[in-house]
């Protein structure tokens, strides 16, 4: 009976791994379980604190938070997951040693939107590191030891939203970050602080909106003391900005091997920093934006007399735009004083005054004067060429007049002059009318020694010119027919 | 020249500490920089594995997110914070020794949208426990030895979206969380899994909408197998909830001490799930949900001849209501049939297909049937039991009539019987008028033996009852009198 028993204990086992292949084919998916290492609870995996030297194989299609801080990761390759991870939106990577990560690392994560990759070893950040997560939204890089970071590391992150920066060794300051125009269009806070950074593009971080000047975290890092600097923080301390105020005491400059605190730079003699007011000239136009500290609040703009501006233009120059800012058409002097914009927003309110001086003078009157010089002066060469075109260029040779009928007025002044309404043919220029030129000139009959003087023309006098042929240049014509130019006389041509 | 240099050294100590100080009140806020065991990155507070058995003091106004996981804490007092943190969105405390937290711990945090409590000690979850935090979101409190879930532990939580209670002691199901008209309207995951549950509220949960159902984890519990249970959970399958396709091979239910896979009850030939129809009748009226797995979706339904159903009902019975349920005003045979729904969502697009069979018979009619007969019935017994009361408490004594005029048709039939009209006088009642009582009834004359019969009524024999007592009680009456009730003789009360 032996052989029986074991026949039908195998029969046993290929049933029941037929079952249980069978249950697994029914689930529709890869079975995968919670990693030894981790405790899971429903889509989070909390694997911190394990000493785990590497990611664990074969995480759950379905994890949400991946939790792998305080390990002794170094590495992290492109295939640190061989599945697709399409559900994880938090990838904790905090407080372990990595020193590399693969430029495909976040391939397969593709709807990452928290990233914390603080206190690790990271020296450089490499172009497109970060492309890939174009839904991330907060990425955590602060305490490592990042020298450079590529221009393009954060190309295509459209919702990226907070970078924290802080405690690297920095020493360029990325303005392709936060400059108009940027891709990172959603980014509200960039920290920066306790870098290398010496130099500031100061002009282009004060063209830079509120709304990005109040993340824009700068503080203990060795920055170069001079009034430009004073004068940019101080504006920011007069607009309260939070990167500023939150950090004040820490806001350092180096100058002679000495660190001062930004306020504090007495020793240079910058003058005390005061708000500028807008300044414009008569008809001028002008765009003032209220220059909030949160982006998508809503705006109220109240003039001086305490009036509530419109969106479109009532009885003043003045409207406000969709964006909330102020349009003056054309500035008057009336429309000087202080404006103030009410700006409401989700998470607080916001009040900011602008100052408008207008200036009783028009600055575009001076450009139309020159404008009107310019236009007659090169109206009056064009004319003087025109003439001597006329002059020069016409086939009629006027020295012919003087063979035929010679002036009894030649002492005569040029006001009495006239010209000819006699055809003259002139037997050199030929008789060829095969290139089709055609003129006709009206010239005057001269009625009398006292009839005709000062160029007035006799009526009904117009002539047909005699055919001339295009190589036929006119001549050097006689004084009376240069005065002619200067007459009333009507040229026909 | 020493003491001289003494002073002015003194005097220069006095000169800086005065500039410290004035450097201080014009920062505007007290100074309070990064704890030393802390690693901060602006807004950021990073204590996580210090030992700490505390939460360090003074901590800065404007921290964001607190890190505090994997140190000693065991107690969270009302005081951990001496200050209004406003900025502290996520505080982390898991992987503590807190077996602790006081009922105002939260009420200094007010804009916590992330509280992280997970891996910890605590046992019970007193009342009004979270209500301070109206804007979290998110909660952990898994991996915790909670036994019991106080029924307002979470009240006022108004934008809870996450509550994680997996891996505790839980042993009753928390239905005020999730039940229609609850206060948390936001929750969309409610993490149950790895706890003690035996029994669930299975109609209460099989009535949840599919975007609840989907995000509430139920696995590794030992719960009570049975048929239900199984057309529960196979309900839940057939809509793939991902509560469900995540960690079907974790739910377990228990029988005879023995571990059973949900979806494996042979043992109880529980018959295989099928999705049934919708079932209505002729003229009936009917909403079919579009049972969506995500909340706000848009929602578009098409007809069995695969029309779309539109806003308002154009040519059939049908519309879609704002909410995207379909509603029918009266189902008719032809509206029988699948019909489906496409939902797009911010995510993932869902398509569901509902069939609908309408019977070919009205529901109502039974009803309307049912409801005259009891109107009837109910009429009927109404009258008798007027008339009961009108014949056997009036003040009138009918017994007097045999004395003064006996019948001479005792031994007629019921329906030969008849009301005198002579005004009886009970001398028993009394003639007290000072009740006020004044009752005036209608009683028929006898015109001879062959007229009056089967009761009818001479008109103008109306009479005025002559006034009775409150006291004076009506007697039996004789057969004749309770006949009338069967007749059509009216009576004037």
């Amino acid at each position: 009976m032996q052989p029986q028993r074991d026949l039908r204990g195998l029969w046993l086992l290929l049933l029941s791994s037929f079952l249980l292949l069978f249950e697994v084919a029914r689930a529709g998916r890869p079975v995968v379980s919670c990693p030894a290492a981790c405790l899971c609870a429903s889509n989070i995996l909390s694997c911190s604190k394990q000493q785990l030297p590497n990611v664990p194989h074969s995480l759950p299609s379905y994890t949400a938070l991946l939790d792998l801080s305080h390990n002794n990761l170094s590495r992290l390759r492109a295939e640190w997951t061989p599945t697709r991870l399409t559900h994880l939106h938090s990838l904790l990577l905090s407080h372990n040693h990595l020193n590399f990560i693969s430029s495909e690392a976040f391939s397969l994560v593709p709807k990452l939107r928290y990233l914390d990759l603080s206190s690790n070893q990271l020296r450089t950040l490499d172009e497109f590191l970060f492309s890939e997560l174009q839904a991330l939204e907060v990425l955590l890089l602060y305490n490592n030891h990042i020298v450079a970071v590529d221009r393009s590391a954060f190309d295509d992150m459209a919702q990226l939203q907070k970078l924290y920066l802080s405690q690297n060794q920095i020493s360029r300051f990325p303005l392709e970050l936060v400059k108009e125009g940027t891709k990172l269009t959603k980014l509200t806070l960039l920290d920066l602080s306790s870098n290398k950074l010496k130099n500031l593009p100061l002009p282009d971080l004060q063209k830079l909106p509120a709304w990005i000047k109040n993340g824009l975290y700068l503080h203990n890092n060795p920055l170069h003391c001079d009034c430009e600097l004073y004068q940019l923080f101080s504006h920011w301390q007069y607009r309260q900005l939070s990167s500023v105020m939150d950090f004040q005491e820490d806001l350092y400059c180096m100058s002679s091997k000495k660190l001062h605190n930004v306020f504090n730079l007495s020793f240079l003699n910058c003058g005390e920093y005061k708000e500028r007011a807008w300044e414009a000239h008569l008809g001028e136009k002008l765009i003032i934006k209220c220059d909030t500290k949160q982006q998508g609040m809503t705006k109220v703009w109240v003039t001086p007399s305490n009036e509530r501006v419109l969106d479109e233009v009532a009885n003043g120059t003045v409207k406000v735009s969709e964006d909330g800012s102020l349009h003056f058409q054309k500035v008057q002097v009336k429309d000087g004083g202080v404006y103030t914009c009410y700006a409401m927003g989700e998470t607080f309110n916001e009040t900011l005054s602008v100052e408008l001086k207008v200036y009783n003078s028009t600055l575009h009157g001076h450009h139309d004067t020159l404008n009107t010089a310019y236009t007659t002066l090169v109206g009056c060469i064009l004319s003087v060429v025109l003439v001597l075109i006329y002059l020069y260029l016409t086939p009629c040779r006027c020295w012919c007049r003087g063979v035929e009928k010679p002036s009894s007025h030649q002492g005569d002044s040029l006001s009495s002059s006239m010209l000819s309404t006699t055809p003259n043919h002139d037997p050199l220029a030929g008789g060829d009318k095969d290139d089709g030129f055609d003129r006709r000139v009206a010239f005057l009959e001269p009625a009398g020694p006292g009839q005709g003087q000062n160029g007035k023309l006799k009526p009904g006098n117009t002539l047909p010119v005699p055919e001339a042929t295009g190589k036929g240049q006119r001549r050097m014509s006689d004084p009376e027919s240069v005065s002619s130019v200067f007459s009333d006389t009507p040229i026909v041509v």
